[in-house]
Order: C-alpha cells, then sequence, then structure tokens
C-alpha cells in the first residue's frame, strides 16, 4: 500500500550545547559517533568523510541509503550542529540522535523535525520512468 | 570584532518541486551542480561524493570548510531535497541555492533559513582550549 498525504522523510536539526569539548575536537570520537548513530537508525552507510580544521573544530558526514547524518563542531563553544535525515518508514533518526547526544555529552538540546517531500508521491505518482537503454540490434 | 547574539550559521533547507526528472536521475549533472553551487555561495570545497541508485535517484554531498552542501532526488517525483549550510560572513547559501534551482530546472520551491549556533559565541566565549601535545623531555 502506498503512502499518500505524507513525507518521503524526517530530517532533524539538532542544536547540541555544552558539550564535552574534547570530544567535540576529536575527529575519531566523531566519526565513530556519527556510524554508531547510524546504526542506531537503522540505516545503511553508503560513504563517509571527517575532517579536523585547525586550530580546532570537525566536520563530517554519512552519506546513508535512507539520506544523511552530518556533524559540525564548535569545541570552543561546546557547541554541535547535528542533521539526522532519514526516509522510509525502517528507519527512526531519533534513535540516532540519542546515540550523538549521549557520545558528545550534551548537557543541552534543542531540536526540530522537519518533514521532507511533503505530498510528493501524491501529486507526481508515476509520471515519469527512467529511459530505456538502447541496445543495437545485430542481424546474423 | 567579534559578532555577539548571533548564529554561527545560515542553514538553508529547501524544497525543490517540479525539477527535471532526467537531471534528477544523472549524478553527473548533479555532482556538478552542487561543486557549482560550492563556487557561487563562495565556499571552499573539502570533500564530495556522490551515488546513484538502482532503480533511480541520486544522493550526493559536498563537504565545504564552511559547513556542507548535500542533496536526495526523488526522479520519479521531480522532487529534490536540498541543504545549503554555510558558517562565517564570506558565504551566501542563497547563491548556491540558486544555481540548484536553475541547474535542476525547479519550477517551484519552498525554502526555510535556519541559523545554527545561536548565541553559542556569547555563551561560551573562550572557555576552551586543546590541550597541548606532552612532549617527552629527553635528558642528555
Amino acid at each position: 500500500m502506498k503512502r499518500v498525504g505524507v513525507g518521503l522523510g524526517k530530517h532533524i536539526i539538532a542544536e547540541l550545547f555544552e558539550c564535552d569539548s574534547d570530544t567535540l575536537d576529536n575527529v575519531d570520537a566523531i566519526k565513530k559517533s556519527l556510524l554508531e548513530a547510524a546504526t542506531a537508525s537503522n540505516s545503511t552507510v553508503i560513504n563517509y568523510n571527517f575532517h579536523r580544521f585547525k586550530p580546532y573544530g570537525v566536520s563530517g558526514y554519512v552519506l546513508i541509503a535512507e539520506s544523511h547524518i552530518s556533524i559540525h563542531t564548535w569545541p570552543e563553544y561546546g557547541y554541535a550542529a547535528v542533521d539526522v535525515f532519514t526516509c522510509g518508514d525502517k528507519t527512526d533518526p531519533w534513535k540516532g540522535l540519542e546515540v550523538l547526544k549521549d557520545r558528545l555529552k550534551a548537557k543541552r538540546i534543542t531540536v526540530m523535525e522537519i518533514t521532507r517531500g511533503l505530498n510528493v508521491e501524491k501529486e507526481y505518482d508515476g509520471y515519469w520512468e527512467p529511459k530505456k537503454k538502447i541496445v543495437r540490434e545485430v542481424l546474423t
């Protein structure tokens, strides 16, 4: 049964305050936390990349089959900008956020959940298909 | 002069409707568009990855020094979920979005701008510094 009148995905925008600054500046810890968050939300990891800035701060990204999880940290402010965006019925972005909140030891958090792709299924259902590959006929 | 009482970054959440479905399903075109958006917003590219799903759809991200640009497309609905998140005074995420809207030929678009890291500079200014590396003293 096709869901109609709902969104394609849930996008959680989380502001994590009063986190552990040493963790926020540790690229290995951040990478591990985001990959754990992907598992916790029941997502399938496709690719990831993490980067530590000088003098401090980490940015990272996990591309999942169901969308993405991202983080940008400011250890000097104890702050991290986190996004957990998952699609489909089988994933739960809130479980991923719970892992991140725990691993970064956030004492205060504000969260917004945005529904992405609202009603597009209803409006565009089935009007497009990928072009068929042209296969050259060989006469024998 | 330090800015106080404002956010660290601007995060644009854009819903692009009625896009060109063939473009949405073309991983090379999507990659090119996002890299052009990075340039247009005056961002510095650190890393990127793009993936085409079967039977259709593309996901991709560009990790930039100023945060990230991401996309997830549903060609079958003519829809793309786009995020352009940039930090600092030198970047303009709206210019990046303008490029994406143009390249994907979106006929309809809804946009939300979220200020990330609001007031954290004010609240946590300078309370943390990365640990100094411990260098073993060698007595000769």
